[in-house]
């Protein structure tokens, strides 16, 4: 059996631990967290089943340890981590973004020469809620979603295989991915509509008559922006993690919306239908997808 | 009792229809819609009592006009039921732009000394869905919702107290506003975002790996992007019919975006959580109150 240290007790961390131990496939949790609340509540729900007093502490003697940080965090947390875990355990990780993570993860763990970066699984379970905190931690939250791993030539075989079987285990389907291609696909379809949310309702909030504006929204505003009730400084750090592919994302949307507000002020009506319905198209097509999964 | 005319059989007017009869304010509906398999289908589920041949067919013996057609339709569909309707009934919409079908009626009315523009109220029930069509109309469909009426200087007292007890008797929160406060108002909440989700998917569908990138999205973009199904001629219209308010929206929010993309190139992490941050703290307090209806 397993020993694990979750290391950042929130929404995804906690929600993987009681899911874990529920498929018994870890036997006890030791946690950690910058707030010391957040431990305090885990502790109480059973989400773990110590609240240790530093990273060390939490990973001395464990086998397994889950990293739930935001991924601006991952240095100075894996820096800890290396210091004090058991050269036999496995690392892996929940970040939004991969190629960061990786790359910090390698420049941290090979100047750690008692734990191995290859014992390092890059992952990046694709479930949350627009509810962070412990305190909503579910273990259902995996079932049927999709884990995506994204090992390197390094990543040891019998490591990875150790964490996707995990993450098989409490229901989630699990892919393997080059980390770019995750970075620019999530860049996409998750980071970009994360940062439109924020800059929507910031925007209409900073308005003079921003509240009453808000204060008439209906069921599509209320849908378009849930998003943008997520964490700032995790977003904060996943828009930064992943730059390169976020930023040629967001230039070419923002050259969209040049082409559309032309389009409007020229009253074109044919420019405007042939987006909007190029979209219907796609969105629909998309939604029967998500009927038939 | 009032025999209505209902002149666009979708979702919209279909559900009014529906929740008119069940509330005992109309005792039968013609309908008619340019497209005949609507009208059809409206029918067999008894959305409508009669499939009139025509705009002059459905309104000749009316007491009350619903027009619930794209806003962009409003001239010529209006022209149509002045020339044939009754003196004495009252026409009013359901257009999600108000400015442009007030100006519009006060055109085509003034033309037609038979029907006064007095008698002409301006509506808008802040109730959808993103399956169009009469397939899914909804008895239900605005319980609790907001109706706005944006009545003018020349609406007749009666014909506004009619219309809005209409709205009221089938669950809806009535509520008068200024037209062109209404046109900004929902160029914020509603025209805006449904021109950004369309751009959006637009965007990534039209990228090379477009379909894989599709194929991941989760939750969230899903939430996101469901308005982005929406109708491309409906919004076409609405774009165009609130182009100036739209315009001013959207050019805020382009400034918005150009400087989310400074700060991510120079890496500005303060600037970039300041934006998020705002965001989400506005977005809570809405969620506060939408919890609390």
């Amino acid at each position: 059996m397993t020993r694990l240290a979750l290391i950042g007790v929130g929404l995804i961390g906690g929600s993987a631990a009681l899911a874990f131990k529920r498929a018994e496939k870890v036997e006890s949790v030791a946690g950690f967290d910058a707030d010391p609340a957040a431990c305090a509540e885990a502790l109480a729900r059973g989400v773990i089943d110590r609240a240790a007093g530093s990273v060390a502490d939490a990973v001395r003697a464990a086998d397994l340890v889950l990293l739930a940080v935001p991924v601006g965090a991952t240095t100075a947390v894996l820096a800890e981590v290396a210091a004090a875990v058991p050269a036999h355990a496995v690392i892996t990780d929940v970040g939004s973004t991969k190629r960061s993570v990786i790359d910090a993860a390698q420049a941290v763990l090979n100047a750690h020469s008692s734990f191995s970066f290859r014992r390092f699984v890059p992952g990046h379970p694709i479930a949350g809620g627009e509810r962070p905190g412990v305190a909503h931690a579910d273990a259902d939250l995996f079932r049927g979603k999709l884990f995506v791993s994204t090992p390197v030539a390094e990543t040891h075989a019998d490591a990875l295989a150790k964490v996707e079987a995990l993450w098989r285990a409490v229901g989630a389907n699990v892919q393997r991915m080059d980390a770019d291609e995750h970075d620019r696909i999530f860049a996409a379809i998750s980071h970009l509509p994360h940062l439109l949310a924020f800059a929507l309702v910031a925007q209409i909030a900073a308005e003079p008559d921003g509240s009453r504006k808000l204060g008439f929204a209906g069921a599509g505003f209320r849908d378009f922006t849930r998003i943008a009730a997520s964490s700032p400084v995790m977003w904060r750090d996943i828009a930064l993690a992943n730059r390169d592919a976020l930023g040629a994302e967001l230039r070419g949307y923002r050259g969209m919306l040049d082409r559309l507000q032309q389009a409007l002020e020229a009253g074109d009506a044919a420019a405007l239908e042939d987006v909007f319905a190029r979209a219907a198209q796609a969105r629909r097509a998309q939604q029967r997808g998500f009927d038939g999964e």
